[in-house]
């Protein structure tokens, strides 16, 4: 039996992240992983980081690497109507988006832990979490070596996404669940090919949506919607290519899809989902274990950052010097930045895809709205300032 | 049977204006209206004039009683959650809107035909329209006294709103509609009283939404979300006031309703209706014959002002210079403010009512919008730039 202040359930970058901060604070902590290390770093998820993470990387010395490596943007293009508009993030707002995978950022914050020695248990397995209602929580679980362990802790930060077992820890009763599911799916694809534009394209086509993402100079990251039960046999790659770029061309001549070899290719569902509120008792929810979004705003691993910062600090306060204030308030504070960004991306969704359900009206308001959007100064700086990221509390 | 360049059917502030302008360029031109001189002078709807109504009717020389007698506002009040936030017009978008009766307007404008000596034929029956897709359309008629009347015209403008006889001339096969109906309506009175707050308030509360606007500075115009199926029976003048104090009151203690005799009480339904393309042949709609708009952001009168502003230019063109250009992108030009307009005015309607069917995730995102709205500057902005008015083309 071993004993640690926060027992972290969850290695991605909530659970890593809070590790961390803690840590620096002088708090122990333990964090407890599924997967192997080597599954985490090489997990492609989520790929913008908004100005206030950047920020928050550099300020804690884990941004050295994601500001050698990582791609800084200052717009990104909207295409609808075969026109294209560029929203001028550093114009409109002053700051600025870095393309940096997530699994980079894992893996920046495990060399972190490595170097200061704070323990990580990778491929642990029937993690159990007990008594979280009480002041003496516990978590069992078997470690990589098969052997039953038990955590006591003060306290359980459950960082273990969607699917994981931390918020169905939590009696059914006692919290209040939001939940959107749409009527479409991104088909996702990782290419082998320099991205054909040095910026992000929202493309807004009749046949659906479609995004020119990247991951490096050399890495291309591209998205289709594709009805929400789409099966991934039916799409070839040149399928998936010509598809690309219908939806991506606009009039202008200058625009040319690079083709390469497609290394992964994938359905995500979009859903958008929320728990109310992120605590119960002594387990405290964070990231995309209370809470996912569509990822059309890029939003998600943003807003875990945002979680854990705020609950780092109620940590520190509760496990440290006994005072309970901001872990009470921990739930209120985040989900105001939540219902936020659950808005935002809503509406980044809605207004960038096809609904196959629309009637007529809506598809009227919808192209309305996109060229508002691409020709006022007013609603483009309001995309601008939600994409980029709103202040921390 | 008489001749003239343009008839125009009705004499509200579509037709009324329409006729203005054409005279003020040396086009002839005569209105019809069904109901009397009486009648339209006294018909109380829009309230709210944009910016850019002000400046043109000023420009034309008919907006010296609005400069004496409207009233100049520079914000409205937000208010949900027991809050009161300002959207502060004028500081945001350097311009303001006029509270100031759309039948005054139709009075300024009749005063202005009778010292023009522009004809305006009130109380006729039983007009139709002819021929509209040929260069020769006709106006048959009977006139206040019941004579059988014909007017030869080279175009006719049908300006006699969303129940009138000029869009269901035109054959269902050559228009596209869109329609939105909402599952609330409002209940609007007129009260002698003075305003209970200098600037208009919106309300958004768990009961509803509620207007608190006026007329003037002794009669205050009010509005509650009911039902759509709601009978005015069921609404006494106390259940009224009650109702109007707990949606319009917030935490602020500063805030008092006035209540005064009710003048007026009446139910009207919400809804968005667009006709695309504005024309058939010689036969051009303008104002609500061709669009109607839930009233939530005052843009009903305000799109009829535009259209009629494009729409005077290009019979100009097209019956003095025998130049079609401007006549044949009437609608396409008229459609991209109306859709603009419409979107508006769906978007304040979403985010201030509260909808029956709207589901808990729905509710949360609304509640978002509310407060992103009144603590964002660029989302403030975005509104402020709709409700003054955008530019005219």
């Amino acid at each position: 039996m071993t004993r640690t202040q926060v027992g972290i359930i969850g290695a991605g970058p909530a659970g890593l992240l809070l590790s961390y901060l803690l840590h620096a604070e002088g708090v122990d902590a333990v964090v407890l992983e599924a997967r192997s290390r080597s599954y985490v770093e090489k997990r492609v998820r989520a790929g913008v980081c908004e100005h206030p993470t950047v920020e928050l990387l550099r300020e804690i010395g884990v941004g050295a690497r994601m500001d050698a490596e990582g791609l800084p943007h200052h717009g990104f293009s909207l295409r609808f109507d075969g026109q294209d508009h560029r929203i001028a993030l550093t114009e409109l707002t002053g700051k600025s988006i870095t393309v940096y995978g997530q699994q980079e950022i894992v893996k920046d914050l495990i060399a972190a832990h490595e170097a200061g020695g704070y323990p990580i248990h990778f491929e642990v397995s029937d993690v159990e979490l007990h008594d979280v209602d009480t002041d003496s929580p516990r978590v069992t679980y078997r470690d990589a070596d098969g052997a039953a362990r038990t955590l006591d802790c003060d306290v359980i930060a459950g960082c273990d996404g969607f699917h994981g077992i931390s918020r169905p820890t939590i009696p059914a009763d006692r919290v209040q669940t939001f939940d959107r599911t749409y009527p479409f799916a991104w088909l996702g694809v990782l290419a082998r090919t320099p991205p054909s534009h040095e910026e992000l394209i929202y493309a807004h086509h009749e046949r659906g949506f479609a995004l020119h993402s990247m991951r490096s100079p050399e890495i291309t990251r591209l998205y289709l919607q594709v009805p929400s039960d789409e099966k991934i046999e039916g799409w070839s790659d040149d399928r998936i290519w010509s598809e690309l770029e219908v939806r991506l061309t606009t009039n202008a001549r200058d625009f040319v899809l690079r083709e390469g070899p497609i290394l992964d290719k994938g359905i995500t569902p979009m859903r958008s989902f929320v728990t109310e509120p992120m605590q119960y008792g002594r387990l405290f929810l964070a990231g995309d274990a209370a809470h996912i979004v569509p990822p059309t705003g890029a939003k998600g691993m943003n807003l875990a950052v945002a979680d854990v910062r705020v609950l780092s600090r109620a940590l520190v306060e509760l496990v440290q010097h006994k005072r309970s204030e901001l872990a009470e308030s921990y739930s209120d504070t985040c989900l105001r930045r939540v219902w936020r960004a659950e808005h935002f991306s809503w509406y980044m969704t809605s207004m960038l895809h096809v609904d196959p359900a629309a009637d007529a009206f809506s598809r009227r308001l919808q192209l309305s709205q996109l060229r508002y959007t691409a020709s006022s100064r007013a609603a483009a700086t309001s995309v601008a300032e939600n994409y980029v990221g709103l202040p921390f509390a």
